[in-house]
C-alpha cells in the first residue's frame, strides 16, 4: 500500500475533519505542528551557520500562517529569519502569529509594491521558505505575487516549499511552468497530487492525524521515526 | 550567569505575560510546545520498545492539560499511553483535549474512587507521566490525589514528572515527604525553586520564551540544541 496523494478537494475534507468532532483541534494547534515540521525540515536540510537568513514568504491564507509558526521556531533554532508578507491575511490568528513573530524581534520587509525592496532582501538571504500559496491554491496569480515569484526565482537561492511550491496547480504540478522550483518540499498531513514528480527533497509533517482519519482516507502514511515531527519520504 | 529558578509567583507572571501582549500566545499554542515537550523528554529515556505504557496522570488545571497534550503525542511516537484523570478540569480548551485522546483511541481509566482500579493500571504499566500538580499548587492535597500520590509511589515504577513532582512545596521541595520522587523532571520555561536539589535526569522544555521576556525577568536560559522542544539540564 503506497502514500496516498491527495486531491485538492481531499486535503479540503481532511483539514475540516481535523477541526471537526473527528479531530477536535483548534487552528491554533495544527499550524503550530505544521509550522514546526516546516522549520525541522529546513534545519534539516540548511545548516544554521552555512544558512543563517531564511526569507519566509507568507501567503495572506493558511499557509502564510504556517509561514509565520515557522519563522517563529527558526528564530528560537538560532537562524535570523526574515518575513515577506505582502498581502498581510485578516484573520485574527494570522495577526497574533505576526505579533509573536514581533515579540521575537523578528523583522518584516515594509509591505511595497516596489520589486526592489524584495531583491535587496534576497541579496542578504541564504534560503527562502515558500508558504505562499497551499493546498487550496487557484490561479491566476495575483499581484503582488505575479511579480515576486519570478524574483524569488531568479535569485537562485535554494527554496524550501510548504505543502505545494508557489504557483503549482495543485493537482497538475508546475503545468505552466510559472511556479517556484524548490529544492526541498514539505508536504503537510499528505502529499497532493500535484507534486508526484517532485525530484527534490520531500518531506512530511503534520504528526497528528487519527488513525481513523487516516484510515478513512486511505492515506497509507509512513512511520515518522522517534519524536520527530517530519519523515523524509523516499522513492 | 547561571539559570533562574523561579517563585510561584514569578512563573505565573512569566505564564501572564506570554499571553498578554508581550508574548500573544494562546493557551492552546503554549499547552502544544508544553506538552510535546514532555513527550520528547520521556521518549529522550524511556525507549518505546522497553517502556510502552506510560500512565499519563492528569490533574484539573493546566498541568492536567499538558498531561493530554503529551499522551496525545506519546501516542504518535508509538507508546501505549492510558489516561489517569479522576477529576477531570472544566476549562472548554481541557474538553478539547480529552476529546483529541478519544480520537486517537488513548483509553482512559473510569473515574472512581477504588484504589483497586489505580492499582489494577499501574500493573500493566511501564513509565509514569506525573502532570497532576504544577506550578500553582498550594497544599494541602486533597481527594482523590490524597489516597492516590501513595499508590503511584507504592508502585516503584519510574515516574517523570511535568515542572513540579505533584505533592512538592513549589518553593521548597518535598519537605512534607508526601510527594511523589521522581527519575525525570521536566521543568517548563525555567525551573522551580523546589526543584534546586532535584538529582534525576532533569530537562527544560517550553522553547518559547521571547528574548525580552528572558531579560526581563533574567532567567539565563541555556541553549537548546538543534530543533528539539528539550534541553537536558548538567550540574
Amino acid at each position: 500500500m503506497s502514500l496516498k496523494y491527495l486531491t485538492s478537494r481531499t486535503a479540503q475534507q481532511i483539514d475540516e475533519e481535523l477541526m471537526s468532532s473527528a479531530g477536535a483541534f483548534s487552528l491554533d494547534q495544527l499550524m503550530e505542528l505544521a509550522g514546526i515540521a516546516c522549520a525541522q525540515a529546513l534545519a534539516r536540510v540548511y545548516d544554521k551557520k552555512k544558512y543563517p537568513n531564511v526569507l519566509v514568504c507568507c501567503g495572506p491564507g493558511n499557509q502564510g500562517g504556517d509561514g509565520l509558526v515557522a519563522a517563529r521556531h527558526l528564530g528560537m533554532f538560532g537562524y535570523r529569519p526574515t518575513i515577506y508578507m505582502p498581502k498581510p491575511g485578516s484573520k485574527d490568528i494570522y495577526q497574533r502569529l505576526k505579533l509573536q513573530c514581533d515579540n521575537m524581534k523578528i523583522k518584516t520587509i515594509p509591505p511595497s509594491n516596489d520589486p526592489e525592496i524584495l531583491r535587496d532582501a534576497l541579496s542578504s538571504t541564504n534560503v527562502i521558505l515558500d508558504a505562499i500559496f497551499g493546498f487550496s491554491f487557484k490561479g491566476p496569480i495575483r499581484a503582488p505575487f505575479d511579480s515576486a515569484l519570478p524574483i524569488l526565482s531568479d535569485s537562485r537561492l535554494p527554496i524550501v516549499s510548504v505543502d505545494i511550491p508557489s504557483g503549482w496547480h495543485v493537482e497538475e504540478g508546475n503545468v505552466e511552468g510559472v511556479g517556484l522550483r524548490p529544492d526541498v518540499l514539505v508536504s503537510l498531513t499528505a502529499p497532493k497530487l500535484g507534486v508526484r514528480s517532485f525530484g527534490g527533497r520531500h518531506f512530511l509533517g503534520g504528526r497528528f492525524i487519527p488513525k481513523s482519519l487516516e484510515e478513512k482516507f486511505e492515506l497509507n502514511l509512513p512511520e515518522y521515526p522517534g519524536s520527530d515531527q517530519i519523515v523524509e519520504l523516499k522513492e
